[in-house]
């Protein structure tokens, strides 16, 4: 960025007053009246109704539209660990987003511990509060315990964004990307470059959507993750196949698929040029992508490239799940958000960059045309069509796998946020 | 409650949506620019002024005015333990005065633990994502425990309102009672019905503004706490004297002054013909007083009279010191709330009711005059004053006790939350 656009990044943190959200009032409180209602004596009656029936809270508080965002700050953006506090603003910067996209009321926690035990206790103990928790920004491989447990130990959606956001996103655009090259997952020869939560989660759902265990081959640090390497943690072992590639430029060499999440400028043209004819290549390292696309489409013109960068095609952006996940999740009152949903979050996604895109979508994201292809793999960030497919697609899933404690919505499909 | 009453405050918290806050932008988050400058890539540069300088917080989030109100249900309101979910619409209620009455932005948070430790070792580690913690609905003897350490662990101030906002509130309309019946503090006879955490913390406030320790006398479910007495616990045992008081009817007999923060009905005509000439009653038991006024009256014609409720004078109302309390800590970033601070509220709110009430004060509390005297020794909740007054001298007094990280704001007097 340059000085001007950091300087820019830390006014828009500091007017019109410091920080991005605030909590206002839902209700009216101008009264003496109001006030007897909204607190004492009033509010005894929401109370007694709570304790006798917990399922109440969803009527009576804010708790069924209310997320936590959760971090310890461990794995910041591309930043690293630079401790809880400091992730405040991504934290709030994410409960924007949620109000923004999807209407969800989201509030930020930082959690000052870097022990997953102390973290798993805390977030336990507070998760009643609201209606679902979304983790972020915690390293790996502790974030693959701490969101088992809190899974385990909650009765609210429990979702790891930097994992399933991310895989959810990037297996939406990958499988069209695949589908118009003419290839299938099934047949995909896949090199990951980067082995943290995020390429994990990638990978995982990938396989599960019909990647061969054989054909994926994550890299990390060391080199290729091959089966009887040793020093491997389980979430790497996961991957581990028998291969005789030790590197990336083994493992490229012919590959259909490169899913960058790991550090700048680490795919060269050289490497390109190996891969299969027709490859895909996600590079989605931030700010600065694996390869840049200038160089990339120089130097091969039968490839399909996606970024993590707004100012290119085919961005892979979180922003195109979490919201309308938890959206359809918390409509529908689901208790988890279980594999199914995701797999349905990654088909709506898809399906939605196939569809004619209307005039208002043209100019909400600031282009003439949008057309199915190479150049447009997946929707963007602006289109607010998003909401009420996925959101949909979500909660249907959430009540086919019988995790959603409420019926289909009546008020689906959502067409924008101010009806929510 | 009247059924009609008990319904309004169910529709009120369930319309037009469920719940009393909602969280909202306080930024433009319109464009893909805006955007890039809230979330990715701008918000790196508000995170890395932060890891360098946790200050910087205050200036890049909206920690510097969140104030959490966290609880974890075991006595809420007078209803007792009803569990930490139950409580959240008295929490949300919280946030909706903080943010009505002193422009503050707050969450509530519901702790599902009724271990002091596991409580303590929650809240610290979430602390630093607000600018202040409001303790509330703890049930006695654990709150002493819980909000000791907390301020001890805590960078941020700490304050059970329950003990202390009901301190200081009484003590000012205390103080102003004695004062219009030709008495002083240091002088008067207290009887206090209640031992719980509201009647302890007022009785350490009254004493340390004077009372004598062989004046109050406190009485729980056992009758009157005396020297000697077995099973005290190192609160109860704070107020032990030597007396050969046992009973309310030992204890009343003279007294200059009764509060009582314990149930209805408790204290009889009988009993109130007993406390010496020009006496002061604070019957704050909610939602019915120790004694009803109008029979507390007719009783006696020389009684200064106070209660927990707003359809009689003389309304003993927590609203009247902690958004005020917190406004004042936050605009110069007090560490804690001390002794001082909570003493220098006392007597802006005090002096408040000794002044005259203008005109558009009159109309929002909807009487036609307000005059200092036995049926006004405080101010109304609607006096919108105290917002300016309190706040300004709880900052001055972090400030005369190097508790405060700002100089006096410049903004001050505040007039409207609007102007914040």
């Amino acid at each position: 960025m340059s000085k001007d656009i950091k300087q820019a990044a830390l006014d828009y943190h500091a007017q019109p007053k410091p920080g991005k959200i605030s909590v206002e009032l839902s209700t009216s409180a101008a009264t003496q009246h109001d006030l007897a209602l909204a607190y004492s004596p009033g509010v005894a009656e929401p109370v007694k109704a709570i304790a006798e029936n917990p399922v109440r809270a969803y009527d009576y508080t804010v708790k069924g539209n209310l997320v936590a965002v959760i971090s310890n700050g461990t794995a910041i953006l591309g930043l690293g660990d630079l401790g809880a506090l400091a992730s405040k603003p991504v934290m709030e910067g994410k409960a924007l987003l949620f109000k923004r996209f999807a209407g969800i009321d989201s509030v930020d926690i930082e959690v000052d511990t870097k022990d997953p035990k102390a973290f798993i206790d805390a977030v336990a103990l507070i998760a009643n509060t609201f209606g679902g928790i979304n983790l972020e920004d915690i390293k790996a491989p502790e974030c693959f315990e701490i969101e088992d447990a809190l899974i385990e130990q909650c009765d609210v959606p429990v979702f790891h964004d930097d994992q399933h956001g991310t895989a959810i996103v990037t297996a939406a655009g990958m499988l069209n990307a695949l589908e118009i090259q003419g290839k299938t997952l099934e047949e995909a020869k896949i090199v990951c470059l980067g082995a943290g939560s995020a390429a994990v989660a990638c990978m995982r759902l990938l396989r599960s959507l019909g990647a061969k265990k054989e054909h994926v081959t994550m890299i990390d640090r060391r080199g290729v993750i091959y089966s009887g390497r040793e020093g491997l943690n389980e979430f790497k072992e996961e991957f581990a196949h028998d291969t005789s590639d030790r590197t990336l430029e083994d493992a490229i060499n012919g590959a259909d698929a490169f899913v960058g999440l790991s550090g700048a400028n680490l795919l060269s043209p050289e490497l390109l040029s190996t891969m299969a004819a027709k490859p895909v290549v996600f590079a989605c390292s931030n700010p600065d992508p694996e390869i840049d696309p200038a160089l990339a489409n120089a130097t091969r013109s039968d490839l399909i490239m996606a970024t993590g960068r707004s100012d290119y095609p085919n961005q892979v952006n979180n922003v195109l799940g979490f919201p309308f996940i938890f959206r359809g999740a918390l409509d529908v009152r689901a208790s988890k958000i279980n594999e199914e949903m995701k797999i349905a979050a990654v088909n709506a996604i898809r399906e939605l960059a196939k569809q004619p895109v209307p005039q208002y979508v043209l100019d909400a994201c600031g282009v003439d045309s949008l057309e199915f292809g190479a150049g447009y793999i997946i929707p963007k960030p602006m289109d607010s069509r998003l909401l009420g497919d996925v959101s949909a697609a979500v909660a249907q899933a959430a009540i086919d796998t019988d995790v959603a404690r409420l019926p289909y919505p009546e008020h689906y499909p959502i067409t924008s946020v101010d009806e929510l």
